[in-house]
């Protein structure tokens, strides 16, 4: 089969494009002929070893796939391969835990359903297994216009909460608005934490930054009694910062961290019941740029670089 | 009626000991005739101020009491009086809210009982509402041979999970002992982290600190994946320390913080179930010291002094 791969943990330039075995598949896995694949920046992380996660070698890379069971007609989707294990989605064929594998719903364009499975699931865990977002309560989602602060919008809007994003400029102000956030805050017109301050002056349920750029020192005063200041990102910069202790505890507020990779196959599968509902209303869309597989090593270069400009990168497998 | 009190916050000599008016309870409320009273650190900083909560004046001091209801016969205690808008125990007559007042159990010594209100439902809510820890999970205790740490215990090893505790010298790892603590770690003898280290490789599920000296950033990595740093202490010090973004959100770890002065009615009258079954059982006892209400100063004194060598102090309002 064709895939990309990487022979040990290294550089983007090191992603090899080329034949490898057809994999076989263990009791409990399903054969699945993948059609297109997402790349994410914890894919980069786990190529080149950023991140310590037990994979085998050579490793096929990326975890999200849309497919075709081989031998069957019905899409399905799986968001956790290339990690914890697992080999990886960026091939011909992969092998699918069938606890790790969701039909996906008719109609849905498999592309555009790739692109969301990433940074969806880790919206849905974070929010509703880590941080409990409930109905009523309040979300402030810094950097709403991302991938996954999109849909940390989407998620908290529909479950009936209080959504105030923040971006820089206008255009990613309107997208936040887009995906239904009740208040954006422009922070290249305003100072974030005053007008923050001042749209909630008690504090925010839930506080996510999404960009990894505020350490949870800073989002902690800005949380409500009971507050969850939810952390999913820093982990390029590490962003050691002051925490004051009785901020914390008198006010019952807490720092939550999360990483999707942790979340157990019920917890994924959940996710999932909320994402195939998402896109079967047409709900979840991000912009995506479409690569073919053979240039997966400059798709890796392009996220790392910053140059996506915020667009998800799509791998195509089978030519569509 | 006699009352311990103060007309503005301040230091412990501004407490006065003499008569106030009868309150006038409202509907709700009941009327109690307090039999004793307990001194907490928490009552030295709502007197001093360093706790901001509104609360009546002339403050009667103190949150914990047991007594009879006017004109009834049978034993109750309260443990959340004094903050928040109400008034405080430390009076022969004290209003009670219904759902803030709960029956002792027949046979319970009231003294031993007032000693551990406080303690207990801080462990109970801490750990059952705020780490929600689980049977078969690891709890580490530093200070486990304190009041709260001896609730935290005895709480942990009846719900089934595994206790390790820390304590200074052998007398006070033996009092963790005396709990159920299953390993006690002597920190005059053993460096603290390598022995923890060695004991759990892979991290306990909950950490907390009761003394209020070792700052979150040190005890998130001693945490497994998905562990919970508790934090309930630290207000004098404040204990600003840099957190590691990245040491929080790579293995699903939380800080969280809470104060017993936040739960609500709810929560507590969960707590006193628990507390009552202790109690019932005879399996809470807290080395007491016990002084008349006129003490109340000399009380609070003591306890800012660190002179009551971790026992509890109780203030007899009726002579026993």
């Amino acid at each position: 089969m064709r895939a990309a791969y990487v022979e040990r943990p290294g550089p983007a330039t090191d992603i090899k494009y080329g034949e490898l075995p057809d994999p076989e598949c263990r009791p409990g896995e399903v054969a699945v002929r993948v059609a297109a694949v997402a790349v994410n920046h914890v894919d980069t992380f786990v190529r080149s070893g950023a991140y310590a996660t037990p994979v085998p070698m050579p490793l096929v890379l990326g975890r999200d796939l849309v497919g075709k069971p081989v031998g069957g007609d019905r899409w399905v989707w799986c968001n956790s391969l290339g990690h914890d294990g697992r080999q990886g989605a960026s091939a011909e064929l992969a092998c699918v835990p069938a606890d790790r594998l969701y039909p996906l719903p008719d109609g849905v364009d498999p592309i555009a359903a790739v692109a969301v499975l990433h940074p969806a699931a880790t919206a849905y865990t974070g929010l509703i297994h880590h941080a409990r977002l409930r109905p009523g309560e309040t979300l402030f989602v810094e950097g709403g216009n991302g991938a996954v602060g999109s849909c940390l919008i989407r998620l908290a809007t529909g479950l009936g909460a209080r959504v105030i994003a923040s971006a820089r400029g206008p255009a990613k102000a309107e997208t936040c608005r887009s995906y239904g956030a009740h208040t954006v805050i422009d922070t290249n017109a305003t100072d974030l934490r005053e007008a923050l301050g001042d749209l909630v002056p008690d504090g925010v349920d839930v506080y996510c930054d999404t960009t990894g750029r505020t350490p949870p020192a800073e989002a902690v005063p800005a949380l409500a009694t009971r507050g969850r200041a939810l952390v999913l990102a820093g982990l390029a910069a590490g962003h050691p910062s002051p925490l004051d202790t009785s901020a914390l505890y008198t006010h019952d507020r807490s720092v939550i961290g999360f990483a999707i990779s942790l979340a157990t196959a019920d917890e994924l599968a959940e996710a999932a019941e909320w994402i195939n509902a998402e896109l079967s209303g047409g709900r979840l869309r991000l912009d995506t740029q479409e690569m073919d597989l053979s240039r997966a090593a400059e798709a890796h270069e392009t996220l790392e670089s910053g140059s996506h400009k915020g667009r998800r990168l799509i791998l195509r497998v089978t030519r569509g």
